[in-house]
């Protein structure tokens, strides 16, 4: 094989293979160099691929995995009693170097714990952290972390996160990406001591572009390219803003149902302004990459269609061609230095 | 005077007496019961009052304040130095049971420091919080609390901000509402110590209906009445929420002024669309309340038009005639009874 490799945990999130399957075919297509490496039920898989007429395909293989990781299991059980299951066996191939990243729309508690595990940290980061891109004014992407996988972290924890999602931002934009803290007020006297110490160590380095604390209402349409926040935080401003963006697109869906000539006039003359609202949906930007492991694993949305799955092979494929964990390793290492 | 009465503070926020004297004008014609104290920059106050050809109404009176609060002024220093100063004057009012509630679109930190100086806390009360009502699918609203008068806060405080908001919805809707816990994740292992502690002390309290953990796309389609969370997680999530709205709002706007004969389509077929989806702006619920206090204190945005600044005003008027201090009191004394 040669181009990069990707083990998707086939069975992870609602659908499984029926989403997971399709997507990977279409990704294939997509990129002429990808390999795909199927993991889980080798029948259920086989059926699948028999629909979309990929059972041949030259650049797809299946890994058998008796086994899945139910969506409630704890973290610290998935440790222990995870041999043979789909995410677990996707992982260790990019543990043993026959993957290049793997991808799961699995739970996320198993797979952080998991990928911490098996893949290791990169030196100088205490915890990974999960990123995502979200929609901006302006068709300008930002980037959010830690979406949950820290419920607290310390000033030097955020620190870290800081330096990841600039590597992973800067990658992307081509150019240094301005860093902004999440906090309830601009003013230097606003928040608590978490964002005032990780202020602090963010002002006196070189390495990032920080540009201040940002509010929330500023997300989305402010100058931050990334936005840094501790787990509990970020996951609630991340799902806050699905929560509003469908309450906008179920009113106007709601309304158009009740008025039929009027949603005959708004499909043939306003259908690309609601395509254009549905791409605000933060969930359409699928793919979060846990950042600060010695490999790239990308974490789907549980109930991502195919589309959307397919975006988290594309992120996952970028990364590698990037070389984000390499890049963030010797950012890491420069952020050191200049502290000491 | 009979009926109740509200003291404004007539020089807060962006627009000053602009914004607030139009407001209690047209607050005064819909409550008939209802006196206003404008307190603030007496030439200023008057001007406004001709422009609305209200110079003489019988129900409104001027006092005089030379100084306003910054925006700036750091709480402490409010405390210190605000002598004079038209948000100090308008709470004198309150405590000196000359009004019956304060309306204020000034700096928020001074405001709730001076509300708990000047009015003192309720007993059982640690920290005031501030609430204020959202939208939510099928014109319900909601509650959130605290929106960031706390930006740390123990699973005691949180507990009390729980019955506190209970009450306040309570009053408004006629039945118990439904109280959640902002988290990021519904399942019981989910969580940082303190939701877990508070959601400990929610279960075995009678006094108030728990209905568990949300998440934060729940705020605003799920089937909780009062969301509670600390003051950090509360401000991020309102303000994102603002965010999100007025991105998609923009977009529509961006989107028809392109297009002008779309745009006269749009206001001719979809304007009652448009506004419905206007409503769904978290903004557009003016009027935050301090809980917790003895006395009735409502923030209004700083940039509050005068439509906003008047729903303002309402809510201060329907938390007298609710008597809502009375009934947290009361509540919070059954709750401690019930725990001891």
């Amino acid at each position: 094989m040669t181009g990069l490799t990707i083990a998707l945990d086939a069975m992870g999130g609602d659908f499984g293979p029926q989403v997971t399957v399709p997507a990977s075919v279409q990704a294939l297509s997509r990129f002429t160099d990808l390999n795909v490496i199927l993991v889980g039920d080798q029948a259920q898989i086989v059926a699948q691929l028999t629909r979309c007429d990929a059972q041949n395909h030259s650049r797809l293989s299946i890994v058998h995995a008796p086994d899945v990781i139910p969506n409630d299991m704890r973290p610290s059980t998935a440790l222990r009693r995870s041999t043979g299951t789909s995410m677990r066996i996707a992982l260790d191939k990019v543990a043993h170097s026959e993957a290049d990243a793997c991808v799961s729309a699995g739970n996320t508690g198993a797979l952080m714990a998991l990928s911490k595990h098996l893949l290791k940290l990169l030196p100088g980061v205490d915890r990974p952290a999960l990123v995502t891109a979200l929609p901006g004014a302006n068709q300008q992407r930002k980037w959010l972390l830690d979406l949950g996988a820290n419920v607290s972290c310390d000033a030097d924890t955020l620190f870290q996160f800081a330096v990841m999602g600039a590597v992973l931002a800067q990658a992307e934009l081509g150019r240094m990406p301005r860093i902004g803290l999440l906090n309830i007020g601009e003013e230097e006297i606003k928040g608590n001591d978490l964002v005032k110490r990780c202020a602090d160590m963010l002002q006196s380095c070189q390495a990032v572009n920080y540009t201040g604390y940002i509010e929330g209402d500023q997300i989305y349409t402010g100058q931050t390219d990334v936005i840094v926040c501790d787990g509990f935080v970020g996951n609630v401003a991340l799902k806050t803003s699905e929560g509003v963006a469908s309450l906008v697109i179920d009113q106007v869906k709601t309304h158009l149902n009740q008025h039929p000539i009027k949603r005959w006039i708004a499909k043939w003359l306003f259908s690309d302004l609601f395509n254009q609202l549905k791409q605000l949906k933060p969930d359409q930007y699928n793919g979060a990459s846990l950042l600060g492991l010695r490999g790239i694993v990308v974490k789907s949305h549980g109930r991502a269609d195919i589309a959307a799955y397919e975006n988290a092979i594309c992120e996952a494929v970028h990364e590698v061609e990037r070389q984000i964990p390499t890049k963030i390793s010797d950012r890491l290492e420069a952020v050191l230095l200049e502290r000491h």
